[in-house]
This record gives C-alpha cells, structure tokens and sequence, in this order.
C-alpha cells in the first residue's frame, strides 16, 4: 500500500526499458520470462558478438532464433548489429534503463569488470546479477563506493540461490533472537545439459577434485565423459555460494553459520530432490526451531532465477528514482511482482 | 552490502528509542523479545491506566510485575505515570523514535484512530502495528497521505499473519508469471487463553455466528463456555485477514485469491498443526506449481509476531531516516534482522 510513494516518482511502467547482457541458457530463458511482462519493456540483448535493440520491444522468438542458427544476435534483421565488444557498444549506444546480466560466473573477476564497464560508460541506471560465488560478490563489494557515485543501482545475487532462497531466509530469521543455521538444499533437473554449459562448468567447479580454472578449460567431451561416469549426477556439498556473504551482510548471521548443497541431474527435467532452506534459530524464549521454506519441483531453475532477477530489477528501479544508488542484495531488499 | 547507505544517515543504534503501546500479552511478550536487543532500546510502555518511561532502558520484569500486581504500568516506581490518557500523554510528553502498537484489533477504527492521535500531536518517528483484519487496515489506509504529510513511517500488517507469512509469500511469488492462490494455514497453541484475552475474542469474532460485536461483547465466562463446548479448540475458515489487501496492494495477486484460515488449541501450548503458507502460481513455461513456507512448531505465535514487528520497525527507522514516510505493507519492505 502506499507502494507508489515507496517505490518511485513514476510508477515502474512498460517505459522502463530493459536489457539482456548474456544469451545462453539463462539469458534465453530471462527473454520468455520478460517478453509478455507489461511493465517492463524489453529492447536490447547482447551477447559475445553483437547485440540486438529495438526501442518498441524485441521478439524472443526472433532473438532466439539468431543465436542458434546464426550464432548471434548481432545477425537479428534489422535490429542486430556485429561488435566484437557488444557490451560495451550496447551500454554506449543504446537507452535502456535496467539490465540483467545474464552472464558466466566465471572467471569470478567478470561481473565485476563488466560493471566497472558501465561505471566508466558514464551510464546511470539498474543492474541486477545472478551471481553465485561468494568471491565473486566480493569483488562486487569493493565497487560499491563507485557504484555509488555513479548513480548506479546494482542488485546482486538475485537468482534462485543466492537469492529467492536468501530473501526466504531472511524473511525467515525474523521469528529468531539468533539464527544458529541456514541450510540451503537444491535439486536441479534439466534435460539436457548443453543448454546451460556455463551453469554446469561453474557447477563442476564446486565439486572435489576441481576448481574454477580447471571446470571452465573442460572441453563439452570432457564434460560428457565426467557425466557418464556419475549417471548424469552432480552430488555437490559446501559449496561456495554467496549466499553467507549476503546473510551475514544483512547482519542475519555469522558466514560460516550457511551452508548450500544441492544435486543436480543433468538427464532429467524432473528434480531429484525439492529445492528448500531450512532457517533454524532460538527464540526469545530459549526455543530452538526451524522454518522450512521449500520450492515447487514443477518450478525450473530457470523460473526461480529469472523471476527473482526482474523482481528485483523492478525493486532497484524503484529505488534508482529515488536516487538511491550503490550496492544491494536480495537480503536486504524486498523484490516487486512484475506485471 | 551497502546496507548503511540504503538504511539510514546513521545506523540503527541503541540510541533508538522504541516504545510499545498496549502491555497485554501482546505487548508483555515484546517487552521480552526487545529487552535483549543492542540496537534498539526500549524507553516506554503505555495500558489504559499509565505509562512507564524510563530514557536508560525499561526492565521487562519490573514492568510486567507491576501490569500482573497492581494492574498498570503507571505503579512503576520510579518511573511509571497514571493516567487516563496514557496514549495521548506519553505521544506528547516523551521522546520516542519508534512504536510497536501492541494493541486490540478491535474494534475495526481502534488503530486508526491511535494514528490520527499520533498526526495530531505533530508526533514524528516509526509506527509498526500488527493488525489482522483486511477493514482495520483499510481504516489506515485512508491515512496514508496525512501520514506522509505528518512525517510518519507506518508499517503496517508486520506481524506473523499478516507479516511474517504474507512477506515470505510475496518472495515466493517471484517464481511465477502469474499467482492462482495464497494459503495461510495457522496452528496457534497456548497454554492459557486468558494470557491473551483480546486474541482470543479476535479470533473468535471469525466463528460463524460470530462478529466483533458480539465477541467483544463476551464476558471471560462466556468464553469459558465456548471452549469448554469446543475442548479448547477454535477452528477458523475464510477469515478476514489483510493479507489479501496487502498481496493485492503489493500487486502480486486479487485479493479473493488469498485465503486464511487456522486452527486455536486454547488448551495447550502445543500447535494442533504447523503454520504454513502455499503459493500456487503458473509460472512462465506453463507450468503450475506451489511453494510452501512453514514455521517450525516451537515458535510461538509470540515470537513470529513480535520478531517481526521489530524487524518491520527497524527498517522503517531506516525508511525515515532517509526522509521516506507513509504507510507501507509487511508485502512491500524486507524486515530488518534486530541484534
């Protein structure tokens, strides 16, 4: 109620233009979840090399079809230009008010360069990332002065985890005087796991034996052979996830009190177990319980992120026009329900 | 991240100053959820015969013996006042930053009314109340501009149900295109109903049969006899609750999409079932699915309500420390976590 007075000087309208940076797996889905949304318009995407705007709203269809059969949206007729530095020219050349960076992880210095990308563009606006390492969003942190003053919106990890699960946890904590654990579990199905290369190497990286550099050198036969030898499974533990950063951030509790894990089929849509976090705390009265917050199976990964990621979107241009700038992260912030 | 940029000028601190209004079971079980916390103090507590004020910090303890004893605040010695105003006394005459309104729902006018005492008395600061019913909050809202103009936070809503519960659901919803339904199902134990005398005619006013005349209307023995016919227990359907106002407000859903219903065992601390809330929606491939969120059983219905009252009151500290005032929705504001 009174959301108008909150959230912006104009209300968040069909005017707000947005953006796509990334068209794998992610940015694809984020193109289906966007496109039939009417506050939000959705004009520009760019992947390695080229982009596509168009100010009266592109076709997902159309956009999709590019990337696959032409290898990028650059070859969109007539809305597609070609750039070996697509990001930078969209950011340079085109009007968009908010984008979702619908990018790799990896390495874990990218986000960060590519917002430093917008901060030398002189470009004022929301950006909203789907991060999930916890170094990753560090090196985020040590933009936000910068951010700051460049009058930059930037919410970060704003996926499904970090994100839609962290915010529950928030939510969550509030029965509590302290919070001895959150642990978040997920299950992850997809059909095929060549839709989403970047996401299964970042996941590869989390598992023993592997890291970063050595997930993201794996060629897709390499890739192919590990996932025959463990059935299609990707059993991962302890995994490093920002959402402990953003928890302790949010002042909810010590990092090391978070814990994410999860299993991942990569032959199979349906999810081998559901997605959940459990909250568990004391409360006032020396009880100890636990919240248990757990996600539909029928929901993809893809629904939870790309949800999550315009909803907060949609939150950060409220704050943008309040001039309200910097660093923020789904702890803190509530997200919106885009229409 | 960043947090204190967003939040406030300064940090929230123990040099806010909090208050509670009402010191029934309501207001007796905040007073010991508050007590403890480093960054809010708690300074004033007012019931219909007096007040208690104290600027270095109230005792829970001492306050509640001397509510049980001698029947108001206003006994505390030294720092306890009589008064038959005791609202309107401690508004004008004590410097406070925040209340928690720890008062009846009923009747339907009371809390709006409290609110017109607090713009009438050119009052300033943070507001959180924990209103049930979907006409009391629509009382408020036709507040809201005079709230703004008188430089008043107002949280509203912020306590389990609505709050905690219709929070926690307007995160879930970020998964879907579009929500079909919001179902809050409580499970409310208490060892003894006549801790909680107003409550327990709220919920009563909900039976068939029932309205909030007729509950308030009820002597304590008529409530006896009530649940000696029921063995203690108080089965609810349908009941007016202001979270489908606020989900609706919040743009995620029509009201009549959000249902409320619950079970009361008067008899035993033990909840009859576990608290939780399902959101079903369809999210942007077609697919129907339904996130659940459930309390752990030994949270009292004290410490979800009071947790989250605090929670919502700091963050409106934070609100109105950077000049934002009105009346905003536990759907709207992420809660802040209270160390």
């Amino acid at each position: 109620m009174e959301s108008e007075k909150y959230m912006s000087v104009a209300p968040v309208t069909s005017e707000t233009k947005i953006g796509i940076l990334g068209f794998g797996g992610l940015g694809q889905a984020a193109a289906r979840v966007i496109a039939p949304k009417r506050e939000l318009a959705w004009v520009a995407a760019a992947d390695r090399k080229g982009y596509a705007y168009n100010p009266a709203g592109l076709d997902p269809d159309a956009c999709i079809a590019a990337s696959h059969s032409q290898g990028s949206l650059g070859y969109l007729d007539p809305y597609g230009t070609l750039s070996s530095s697509s990001i930078q020219e969209v950011i340079e050349s085109e009007s968009v008010d908010g984008y979702f960076l619908a990018l790799p992880n990896l390495p874990n210095t990218y986000m960060a360069s590519v917002a430093r990308q917008f901060i030398q563009a002189g470009w004022r606006g929301v950006l909203v990332d789907a991060l999930k390492r916890t170094s990753a969003v560090e090196q985020l942190l040590e933009l936000k002065e910068e951010l700051q003053a460049a009058g930059i919106t930037y919410m970060c990890g704003c996926g499904a985890t970090p994100g839609l699960l962290t915010a529950a946890a928030a939510i969550a904590a509030q029965s509590y005087t302290e919070i001895h654990s959150v642990k978040i579990t997920f299950g992850v199905g997809i059909a095929n796991w060549e839709a989403y290369r970047a996401t299964i190497r970042e996941d590869i990286a989390h598992l023993p034996g592997y890291d970063v550099e050595t997930a993201k050198a794996m060629s897709d036969a390499e890739i192919e052979t590990l996932l025959e030898q463990t059935n299609g499974m990707l059993y991962l533990e302890n995994m490093e996830h920002a959402d402990d950063l953003m928890l302790e951030l949010a002042g909810i509790c010590a990092r090391d009190r978070v814990s994410v894990g999860g299993v991942v089929d990569t032959r199979n849509p349906k999810k081998p177990l559901s997605t959940n976090v459990q909250i568990q705390g004391r409360t006032f009265e020396g009880k100890t319980a636990t919240h248990t917050f757990t996600l539909g199976d029928e929901t993809s990964m893809a629904a939870n992120v790309c949800g999550t990621a315009f909803g907060y979107l949609k939150a950060g241009v409220s704050l943008h026009r309040r001039g309200i700038y910097g660093l923020f992260s789904a702890a803190e912030i509530m997200p919106q329900f885009v229409k």
